[in-house]
């Protein structure tokens, strides 16, 4: 199945897209993509439901986050051995864990607001995977079990807050409101039959900039979510964005940043395309 | 005004502390301390409200957290001159930014648990600012407006996971079940004049360890809530831990490590005190 939230920031209605490409309203039998309702027990309800019975969503609503903001919105550094290069780091000997804010997360569509004072900002495709069920000191083997399902995500970093002003730790420069466009769905993980075999590309204005796939990542799925598990307690809804494949800003000569007007689109197999331009921050937003 | 949370886990109930040093259930007024609740609005009803007509609550009930899970939990790193000399870390230039999981939060009495693997168990006494008001783009000059006011923390920290397995990231070793003891109460704004000139201490086994004033800061807390919402916005509800002073076992030569049957009890002038004990991990907690 494919998950989506529809509808304006804030008061968005969980929705799954029909084999037409149309959306159908599932507010009768989940509130929200949140929690409890990303667990197999309600996702093998709405798979049991008869999709033409469903209200037809008309017109081409707003997307949102497939789901609702998270306990935890949690990153994995360097995962891709090609972009620790390009970051000049080295490769990692276990998972770098740090956090995005959980309310940076915006819809795949949404503009991307470039922060006050950012000269630096840049772009990062990423898998993300939705935790369905709480998992704490999980096995690689069961780890896959405790995933809903799948989302193309950007983890939008500012490499000055980040690195230049960071003080060694990235937090800063990873959690600015739109810093987390997510969708357009969540492909659930029976639609996924590999998450290690999603090729993922990344264009700014027409120019193809990121083109990579989840099988060269250095720690794949299952052993991110069995590896976090012994760190903290993942809960139903969170999102881990798992790293990004080489060909960001900050790892060409010369650099190159997003300025406002520039359009940003990414894509991954399975997991549909956002397209989001950049605008600068003023006083409403 | 004293606001705390009494009851089982995942049940508490809000709760004022009255003259007599006795909890007045509020959940007649607010259904929790959370979000717009914390908001000078709510605040204000209940400054208003005639404790001695609110229910007493009887015996000795569990106090959780004085504040219901936050969106985030952020922490500032190496924020006393003298804790960054004894962790061998330079003074940073500004604010180091870190995140807890927002699941980490745990009552201020609760069992602090040992993760599995753990050896390098760590306490941190803290100020904690909890945030009233929506922040982003705020100065210094009205960043107080924005704040519900201060609580007592203890930044439980692994420095194994932290450091040694951290890759430069200390989320890792922040993040795990009960690492964020909060309370026993949160002191409104109003009750703490000066958040400047708070002593704070922190003894293990009844030997003392941390002693310290939160006017060694070296980013106060106008500061911080100030400069934090220039990088993401701030909710309200959100907490913000202030960096440690010294005395973490991390910093003794040689160093020490907090196990199971350890106490730990620390205090803050205004904030009240934390006793708590060290148990390893088992299955079902």
């Amino acid at each position: 199945m494919k998950l989506v939230r529809y509808g304006q920031p804030g008061k968005e209605k969980p929705g799954l897209i029909d084999a037409e490409g149309k959306i159908r309203d599932v507010s009768a039998i989940v509130p929200d993509f949140a929690g409890e309702y990303l667990g197999d027990k309600f996702l093998q309800k709405l798979a049991r439901t008869r999709l033409s019975r469903l209200p037809l969503v008309r017109g081409r609503p707003r997307l949102g986050a497939p789901i609702a903001q998270p306990v935890n919105y949690i990153g994995i550094g360097l995962n891709y051995a090609d972009h620790a290069a390009e970051a000049g780091a080295a490769i990692p000997s276990e998972p770098i864990v740090f956090f995005k804010a959980a309310n940076s997360i915006s819809g795949p569509h949404d503009p991307i607001i470039q922060p006050k004072g950012s000269e630096k900002l840049d772009w990062e495709v990423e898998l993300a995977i939705i935790i369905g069920a709480r998992a704490h000191y999980i096995s690689e083997r069961v780890a896959l079990d405790h995933v809903a399902g799948y989302a193309l995500a950007n983890d939008v970093s500012e490499r000055g807050f980040q690195i230049d002003r960071g003080g060694g730790q990235w937090g800063k420069g990873k959690g600015a409101p739109t810093f987390g466009p997510l969708g357009p769905w969540l492909a659930t993980r029976d639609e996924i039959p590999n998450p290690q075999r999603i090729g993922l590309w990344l264009d700014v204005n027409g120019e193809r900039r990121q083109t990579g796939n989840t099988k060269t990542m250095i720690f794949n799925v299952r052993k991110i979510v069995s590896y976090l598990s012994h760190f903290l307690v993942l809960e139903p809804g969170d999102v881990i964005v798992t790293g990004t494949p080489p060909g960001v800003g900050m790892g060409m000569k010369p650099q190159v940043w997003l300025k406002p007007g520039d359009v940003v689109t990414l894509g991954g197999e399975g997991l549909g395309e956002q397209r989001a331009e950049i605008i600068a921050w003023r006083r409403g937003l």
